[in-house]
């Protein structure tokens, strides 16, 4: 059975692209990361996602990105924007997803899986440079080139299956297929029960994407949150 | 002063390469990695080449690539070969300096540090293929898709000085400017004390270069190795 390398997050995303690779027949390996983010139950969501897909592994890696700073989600003296803002946005965490598929890549080489999912998406996004085409391009023409698989003619891919689709498509696609998105989290500020605050980028994009894609959205929000 | 993250890993290269990015004007900070390496003096060496050279800042990164496994430097099940070995051999650790140089590229970023000096060489080395130059200027090209820094004009450079140079040429080019080489470790299978074994590549081709660089050699060997 042919293997890949899934990111997940606990987010809404990578829910969805979980539940894609499946369905195109992968045995998955779940990946997540513990970096210090200020949103720790992402990980409690992450573990319930791999968990009620079923994957063969899921494996956690601890790396302290808060060590390096830079970001809102990782170094919790930078606030969580409560608007939209201009251009790329401080909860941008520096080279996130180079880092991360560079380990998915790491793994996937020790496993000899064929592909690596992530769940980026370059329509309703918060705007981050290593979530466009061109970057999964440029990162999956240097993988090649970096690794004994790539070397040996046997290129690990990178697929992206929501990139060109709308938050509503994905939501839908996610239905289709059963996910339970009431086990994901996608807030950048959630409180301590995990409960989302409804007004940061995330959570309006995913509200947003509820909205039109005319299902129930399962997201507890914190009280007074409309 | 224009500032670069210098990879230094306890190694006789990344030694050099840190020096030559000093004498090249830079302000220098120091990454390295726990990565669960079986050869974790290399720690302590790190630290010493660091303290020596007198960077603004040393960072140590903790990942746990031994979690991943796949090669003889982060999975004890795995021997060090006492031989040389055809095509890439098992001390290749999957995707390690595609990891290394990520990490590397998100403090950069956050430095606001104009460039990454990496000690890789494609003369006297191993084998592994994320030690060529194609590789890095794939890197270097994924690097600017990344980040917000080189979408904003500002690309990171990856310079490795030393890819063109035989060992014996790195030797004389650290002892001008007096790196201290008993600073550092090479082995990939030193004792507790971290005196080197002699047989493994890394011990091999170190020896050879002090020899062909006429320059005296204060590696320290186990008792027995001649």
């Amino acid at each position: 059975m042919k293997k890949a390398v899934v990111l997940v997050s606990g987010g809404l995303d990578s829910a969805t692209t979980l539940a894609l690779a499946q369905e195109q027949g992968y045995a998955c390996y779940a990946l997540s990361f513990d970096y210090g983010q200020r949103h720790r139950c992402e990980l409690d969501a992450a573990r319930k996602v791999a968990e009620a897909a079923g994957v063969i592994e899921h494996k956690i890696i601890t790396l302290n990105l808060d060590n390096i700073g830079g970001s809102a989600l990782t170094d919790t003296a930078i606030p969580v924007p409560q608007q939209a803002t201009e251009g790329i946005p401080v909860t941008y965490v520096p080279a996130r997803n180079t880092v991360f598929l560079a380990l998915a890549l790491g793994w996937a080489e020790v496993l000899e899986a064929e592909a690596i999912f992530i769940g980026v998406n370059a329509v309703d996004y918060s705007g981050y440079p290593d979530c466009r085409p061109e970057f999964i391009e440029a990162f999956a023409n240097m993988a090649q080139l970096a690794t004994k698989a790539g070397v040996e003619g046997r290129p690990i891919r990178i697929e992206t299956p929501l990139i060109h689709l709308s938050k509503a498509e994905i939501i839908q696609q996610g239905s289709r297929l059963d996910v339970d998105y009431a086990n994901t989290i996608s807030c950048y500020d959630p409180d301590t029960e995990g409960r989302a605050c409804g007004r940061c980028d995330s959570c309006r994009l995913r509200a947003a994407g509820f909205e039109a894609s005319g299902i129930a959205d399962p997201t507890r929000y914190q009280p007074g949150v409309n």
